[in-house]
């Protein structure tokens, strides 16, 4: 089996150090999936990783993945050889950019049955990232009706995580607000069911009153923390949430949150699988939600590019495209 | 009717700028009450807003009371002349260091019968920050068997807030751990219900192996959050709750939540009276709720010190005692 992977963390400036390697084939063992993988995509956090300190050589990055289950560990419950599947898996595996790869079942759904491998690959990371924020953090009901009258400001509405959370968030009934800068991310995030779009050139403050939005019960901010942070407080609810998935460059003053008994979460889609969770079954269960809806009509897929190979230039330029932060809803590599 | 005030912000070591003065009557308006006070307690945050800067002087502080209503405003639908009542109200009006004083009757509940005047008073403010806490931060359930198997921790279990907080957290299921440090603190919380009380002079990691705990579901942080920071994150579940009710010190690292996906929230009892907010009725309800439980004689009331006299001499003791941070339970000054 093929890999592209890295010896060590590594800049785009430095030049290419992804390389194309051979690997053995790993055997699944009790809970695990062996997947011959059709379609990854790259996400912001492939190029976090890229840079950090790693364990042990080489790493091999990706964190999204469709494909057909090729064996089965003997404690595996609800997948076969020839399931055609998708998932985001964990990053204490080694990662999507190879031809197979290793996965905990309870990670793992059906592809939705209506979209091509390269769509399914748009969805799994961001579809977590968004539910997790939408159930686990925010709480909203998972009846539509309840949440009605609750609204919600995703900040950066067209990048990956935003395409998707404002599409569960509006079907789950509330009021979605987003924010885009250019023609090309406003036409998007509209397509994808925000109410109202922000420019977020312009003070988002003027903004709120511009379109007569007096505050949001919830923030998602999916760019820049620290450049946000403040504007979030300013902006929120008494007793409101806000939820970040980007990290900070600077400490922060906390006493900003007491005013109005403001709650902040850092979600990580990774904490669970990570700490090997009891509850990390309820990423399978999410990803099945996504495929329902996808199935039907009601999600899109938020594939906007498609690159074909599994190449180490391929992947490379794929971190470049993401860390030009131009890219609207996501990049997928075909296998 | 009297009061006691000061007409500019002091520390204790300025000597006592209270002082004792004649006011007119005030008359209660729309959903107002006019209640006339008989007990009322001293918190840390009268001690905190005696520093703070003011907008008007006199400046009348005082954040708990217990009292009977004289007089009603013309929208009041839920109180009469002569009832008996309890409530922390709200900074928006002069506080409770006087003999008469006006309050929101949705800020307001029937004092419990069962318990005197000096005992209730003890009860309001902390038993409101605790319960927003319990139920609005951590959301626990209502139904105690729902709550079977979640752990708390509460930093510094013997202080008012933490008192009322192990009893609440008790009597709603949950596995109720608390700190304290000297024989008569370890006793007062152990009375109160804590399952397990810490020794927080030790490294409360070590004190978690010693009690076997491996981590817990919430933190209630209630003495020097700067100082307990890490040692939280260090402690908590994976998408555990970490509330405080102590402003820092210092800027703090932010990103140290994502690993675990933790939550944040900085609880502030008079987020929702200062915002005016819709729901601010819970505070009402919450009080019936803890009078129902003292009635029950599921809950006690947390006074520990009674001082007798509304005097400016009594008050200024007082707010020494508070800051001394030596405190047990409660301090209550009746009139």
């Amino acid at each position: 089996m093929k890999a592209v992977g890295a010896d060590k963390p590594f800049k785009l400036n430095e030049g290419n150090q992804f390389y194309e390697m051979k690997q053995e084939m790993p055997q699944p063992k009790q809970r695990e999936l062996l997947v011959r993988l059709k379609a990854i995509s790259v996400n912001p956090v492939d190029t976090k990783i890229r840079q950090s300190p790693l364990n042990e050589a080489p790493r091999i990055l990706g964190y999204d993945a469709v494909g057909v289950v090729e064996a089965v560990g003997d404690a595996v419950k609800y997948f076969k050889a020839g399931d055609e599947v998708y998932y985001s898996g964990s990053p204490a595996y080694q990662g999507s950019n190879q031809t197979h790869q290793l996965v905990d079942e309870q990670l793992v759904a059906f592809k939705p049955n209506n979209i091509s491998d390269t769509e399914a690959a748009s969805l799994p990371l961001t579809g977590l990232t968004a539910s997790e924020t939408l159930f686990d953090v925010f709480k909203i009901s998972h009846n539509p009706e309840d949440n009605k009258g609750k609204s919600l400001l995703i900040i950066n509405g067209a990048g990956g995580v935003g395409s998707i959370a404002t599409q569960i968030a509006k079907h789950y009934g509330l009021h979605v607000i987003t924010t885009a800068s250019r023609d090309e991310t406003y036409n998007w995030s509209k397509s994808l069911g925000a109410d109202i779009v922000l420019n977020h050139k312009n003070n988002l403050a003027d903004e709120f009153k511009k379109y007569e939005i007096s505050e949001v019960d919830y923030i998602f901010c999916t760019f820049d923390t620290d450049l946000y942070y403040e504007k979030m407080i300013e902006l929120i609810k008494p007793r409101g949430i806000i939820a970040t998935i980007v990290a900070f460059n600077n400490k922060q003053d906390l006493n900003l949150l007491k005013p109005k008994s403001i709650t902040f979460t850092h979600e990580y889609m990774y904490s669970r699988p990570l700490n090997e969770t009891e509850d990390m079954g309820i990423h399978g269960e999410y990803l099945k939600d996504i495929a329902d809806k996808i199935e039907a009509g009601i999600y899109k897929p938020t594939v906007n590019k498609v690159i074909n190979g599994l190449t180490a230039d391929n992947i490379y330029q794929a971190h470049k495209k993401i860390e030009d932060q131009s890219m609207i809803g996501k990049l997928v590599i075909s296998i």
